[in-house]
């Protein structure tokens, strides 16, 4: 029996324990976005510490941010063999709406082959899925490379202080590769390792009529209603074809190859799959790209959130003040976060009408990344894919943004392996998030034959 | 000393005491909207209820409706004489956005000229300037002419059981005018006489997207928002003029004279006080029709309410699965609400993308009405005014709908003499609603004169 296949035997042994304690994970609120949950986000950090001190990794810390700590460990004992960086994020999205979930979001609840909970995909199972895979090596061998974890609490809020904290302690992250599980796969039968990144701008965006919500009676039809006058402008930031129109958006952005094209032509998400997936009544966006490419190699501005005057049960005559609108942009090579933030400003002097007053603010952003597929590391990833789903892995470029993984690339140096277990219909950011069992149990002996495959 | 001088004198030395029992009146929070609030609403019915019992109405009760309660009261006691029924009603606004509150809501705080709190000019003071001209004739000699009351508790919510209760009540509610203090005036200086209340036609219109939130970076670009196409077709709903797009919204609403525009150029509502008052920094609308026009004489559709998605702190990259607005329409002769209604959803089937699916709900309507000013009532109050203020008073149509007027007018056949202190800078509707006492005071006097013209 080889060490491969002895850490796999010890892994499987072990997988009632592993889930319950991916159960007691989970069970820590770790909404990073709201102040209220900050003391959940601290214990979740230490729970991580904890688990992998008790794994045998050495120098476990918390380390301060401007805002959520990074939990960070090592083990360095193979002189000479290379030096895997482990990634992820121990905080999660907020659960509104709470009302539509069908269990409780923070009591992990498995149902056939998928474990149910805010978190479980996202990334807390795919966290564990790695930690799993390192400890079932620990416990029955030698293991074969060196070992830096990085799990950071503020992924969700866009890596917010990450470009801070990474310049001051870039020689501890030194890495030969960097292991992040963090971007999925396209289907429970298709490993997949994503090779592009979008980056990411999000902003709030204030409209302000009257100091005051005026009577709709007394003053409609003479002063410009602040909530229409943002539907006028968010109408005007996308063209018939779903075309952006802030001035410049497209200046940088890199043509699609017609390699690109064929390529992303052979991945089984179509359409239909698209289609499938969401659950609308017809798909949407510019029609000279097909939906992958739209997702993964074009930008976009969507309004994640709208909110103005009275949105309570029943009617009230309110011309409201003020309307306000949370904006993203995802962000494709070779666009630049601060330069969108100067495009939006721009649109909104270009359109804005005289009767109100307005205001951009950058919420946060993140660069996009391109990996390089020619490392060691990705080799040893595809290797590690092809002996446990005995195929090789599909590569794509993905719609998501993971802010760290640009910043590694520019301040410390390293390449990342973007791969992972969360699936599209993973409900991830939504209610009823879920995590595929049985891909789980896959991704940590392909975790563990990829350690091996590095040394 | 006339009667009337009696009345007035008697009313000017119980002030004080007038106060004190309108602050206590404000002090019940009955705001209708909110069914949290039903106990508060039955209270302020009941209050009033046993203030009118107090000043020596009879048969005074509670009347139940589909909703809140009507007050009812009489004083029959002049055969011969002709009967007013004094209207009002006795709930309020909501008080949201509370923080922007400078004194408790529901604690009536006298600060110079003005009495600040929710429902202090709508209308419970008004409904008590009539109660107490009332009492202070009752207390100092014989009065002259029959008394019914009529103080709704739904007229915030567009009177929505009007409709029902009335028909079934009609005989009881007979009178040869309606004094209604619930339309206000021009300034302190300038008594008014509304002719013209708008309709109002208040929908909900939702728009559905996914079945639940999506990650924005993975289906942004292929889903089409359904924010965004909320925004596109709130956008589509006016012209670049503010004129409005719906089909067939227009056709029936009767042109404006020139008399008309006459008329209302001569009255001191300006672009300048428009400005003012709104504290905008520039006016909107249909540029062939003057600010007073357009919110008196033209019909309006105005964004009461949005909300979509993540409206929290702090960003969530979230894909909406719905989005929602509320919309409302102030309505001139000859409009039709329940055309209004399939002229917006005309309007959607017409424009509402295949990508995403729409719901349209009418949560209230009220007819618009128009006032004979040759009636006995209207000219009693005109020369009533004259005496107090000493100038004739201002004749004008005004943007606010009461739906009671019009249902009196075609149900029970009774014309409504249309009045009051409350003052376009009162912030009715809005945070520091306030009630200018002196024009409170002088109302009184004028209410006084009022019943001794009626004779």
């Amino acid at each position: 029996m080889s060490d491969a296949e002895k850490a796999i035997e010890y892994a499987h042994k072990n997988r009632e324990r592993f889930t319950k304690e991916l159960s007691e994970f989970i069970k820590i609120e770790s909404i990073s976005t709201d102040d209220d949950y900050k003391a959940q986000v601290e214990k979740a950090a230490q729970w991580a510490a904890d688990h992998l001190r008790n794994i045998g990794i050495e120098n476990v810390k918390l380390m301060p941010t401007g805002g959520h700590p990074v939990v960070y460990g090592d083990w360095l004992k193979k002189p000479g063999a290379p030096t895997v960086l482990i990634y992820g994020h121990y905080d999660v999205q907020p659960v509104d709406p709470i009302e539509l979930w069908e269990t409780p979001p923070f009591d992990a609840t498995v149902k056939g082959d998928y474990l149910f909970a805010r978190g479980s995909s996202d990334m807390k199972g795919q966290v564990m899925a790695t930690v799993n895979a390192v400890e079932s090596i620990m416990k029955t061998g030698d293991f074969p490379v060196n070992l830096k974890f990085m799990f950071e609490g503020e992924e969700e809020i866009g890596s917010l202080n990450m470009g801070t904290f990474l310049p001051k302690h870039k020689d501890l992250f030194k890495a030969d590769f960097c292991l992040n599980p963090d971007a999925g796969a396209i289907s429970a039968d298709e490993p997949t390792i994503t090779f592009g990144l979008r980056g990411l701008a999000y902003f709030e965006v204030h409209v302000y009529g009257p100091p005051r919500d005026l009577h709709s009676g007394l003053f409609g039809g003479t002063v410009h209603n602040p909530a229409q006058a943002l539907a006028e402008l968010i109408a005007g930031m996308h063209d018939a074809n779903g075309t952006i129109t802030l001035p410049g958006f497209y200046d940088s952005v890199r043509v699609v190859t017609d390699q690109e094209r064929e390529d992303t032509a052979k991945l089984p998400t179509t359409s239909e799959s698209y289609l499938q997936q969401t659950g609308v009544p017809a798909l949407w966006g510019e029609k000279e790209y097909t939906p992958a490419l739209r997702t993964g190699a074009r930008p976009t501005l969507e309004i994640n959130g709208l909110l103005s005057g009275w949105t309570g049960a029943g009617s009230k005559t309110v011309l409201p003040a003020k309307a306000m609108a949370k904006i993203s942009c995802r962000l494709v090579p070779d666009q630049d976060p601060a330069e969108v933030h100067k495009q939006l400003v721009r649109y909104m002097e270009e359109h804005a009408p005289k009767t109100i007053t307005w205001e951009v603010k950058l919420l946060n952003d993140s660069p996009w990344a391109i990996t390089d597929v020619n490392t060691n590391g990705v080799r040893a990833l595809a290797s590690a894919f092809e002996t446990v789903w005995s195929r090789a892995p599909l590569y794509r470029r993905e719609g998501g943004s993971i802010g760290v993984v640009a910043m590694l690339q520019n301040i410390v140096g390293v390449e990342s392996g973007l791969v992972g277990g969360s699936l599209p219909d993973d409900n991830i950011h939504s209610p009823n998030e879920r995590m595929h069992l049985p891909t789980w149990h896959k991704n940590m002996d392909a975790f563990i034959h990829f350690f091996f495959n590095m040394k």
